[in-house]
């Protein structure tokens, strides 16, 4: 099932994709969950699904405005340095434990909206990562059993604002800037993605491929990452992990390759789908 | 003005505090406010104020559970290595720009309520801070403007589990863990409290003194803290900036100094009042 927040003339809602067309879950479940995190919560996916059996769709998707997949996470964590090339890239070392940093909702765009290049920075980057949905919340939850916490599975673009990253040590500046970070296009609930799946994730800039890696080549592995983090936290539902960006990125490419006003940027996951944002410069 | 979060047999609520009584914003403005933050978004104080007049109030200090001042920030700043004392116990250099990290709504406790050392640390550390709660919300808000955003201020230790930490360059997990951060007692406002007003932060662990600094010595001053943040990112109602520590953390001393269950540990500003914690295991 893929799963979207979206927004019309009434209002925000959230729904089921199919054939480019979408369901609207807001309406049809009678108001009942506020929004696509609250769905979740819920773990009622088999009711949105007997929701829509046999009904035709509400929208085109082309007549809606996405939404960031979830617009309002309490939590979104983010991994770095977290595959070899991009460890080996940026003359970093490799951790015993995952690194950690964070992003705020309002750093959030959705598919098809431009990413935002802020008018105090050149150096504006991309980042494509395979993001993870929290489904079940819980505190120090076991390897073994993270899989079963998974909500679903989206595309994320952890656009970076490279010059504003490296004011200090602390990277939250410069991965917090408004409206720079990708989520979508929609969520691709896990009963359809097996533990521990093997995805292939691929960044596009303009049509050309900058970053191609697969989950088996993460240094700290999806199960790992949720073990980690609700160890000192709880994780709830609708939480985001974004679990890490391959080699490529355009900071460290000679000469260095950052994003400008009319480019595209695209982060495709083979089992999920293609996220693309047009980029342009903040008004 | 002093202004709690609070909850009773009744539910959460909020109020203004006077001579140990709690007066229900909650229940005297008719639930028109959902909570603390929601009053400080529709700029009440005044309308909260009038309430009040010559009532008898609801309820002794004493006889509410206090919750952190604002429970449910959208954001949540921390700023990092901002008194010298502290940046040269640390080994550190001063930034030109101020260190940012950021903390969870979940790593949060109030006044009185027990301050969690984690089973997988026994490096739990203090660190006494006055935090800046958003009244106005705003981006790019240039410094000579910042003051007039600013709600009010409160007491902070911004508990540290210091191995946690230093896992790897990125500070938030050892910054996030639950129930480690203490928040109050209550916000004093800032009609009460002049722009760039000179106070005195002292911590003590165990009625010991461990920290003492005034906002004179604050490297990136409160004004400069807010016109960096809302640089990158839209500052809003309730929004909580926690300026920095001084020196004296319990990690850079010799033998080191951390906290465990059965310490009491407060952070006194002179404008604010005294925040005051006990130390428990966590269960």
């Amino acid at each position: 099932m893929k799963l979207v927040s979206f927004s019309t003339s009434r209002g925000p809602s959230f729904g089921i994709v199919r054939d480019n067309a979408v369901f609207d879950l807001g309406q049809r479940l009678g108001g009942r969950y506020a929004d696509l995190k609250a769905l979740i919560a819920a773990d009622a996916f088999a009711q949105a699904a007997r929701a829509i059996e046999g009904a035709q769709p509400d929208y085109l998707l082309s007549d809606v405005n996405l939404l960031p997949v979830i617009p309002n996470p309490e939590q979104i964590f983010c991994v770095g340095l977290n595959y070899a090339e991009h460890v080996k890239e940026t003359n970093r070392e490799t951790t015993e434990q995952p690194v950690i940093f964070m992003r705020l909702s309002a750093s959030q765009v959705a598919h098809g909206q431009p990413m935002l290049r802020p008018p105090e920075s050149q150096q504006f980057d991309y980042e494509g990562e395979i993001a993870v949905i929290i489904g079940r919340g819980g505190r120090r939850i076991a390897e073994a059993d993270a899989w079963n916490h998974i909500a679903g599975y989206a595309c994320y673009n952890d656009g970076s604002v490279r010059d504003w990253q490296r004011h200090t040590t602390q990277w939250g500046p410069g991965k917090n800037f408004y409206r720079t970070g990708g989520f979508g296009p929609w969520m691709v609930t896990s009963d359809e993605i097996e533990a521990d799946a093997l995805m292939t994730l691929v960044t596009r800039l303009n049509g050309q491929e900058v970053q191609r890696a697969t989950t088996q080549m993460l240094i700290h592995g999806i199960a790992k990452q949720i073990a980690y983090l609700s160890t000192f936290t709880p994780l709830s539902a609708g939480d985001v992990i974004v679990t890490g960006t391959p080699g490529g990125v355009g900071a460290k490419r000679n000469p260095p390759l950052f994003m400008k006003a009319g480019d595209v940027v695209e982060v495709e996951v083979d089992r999920i789908g293609v996220l693309r944002n047009p980029v342009a410069d903040e008004a």
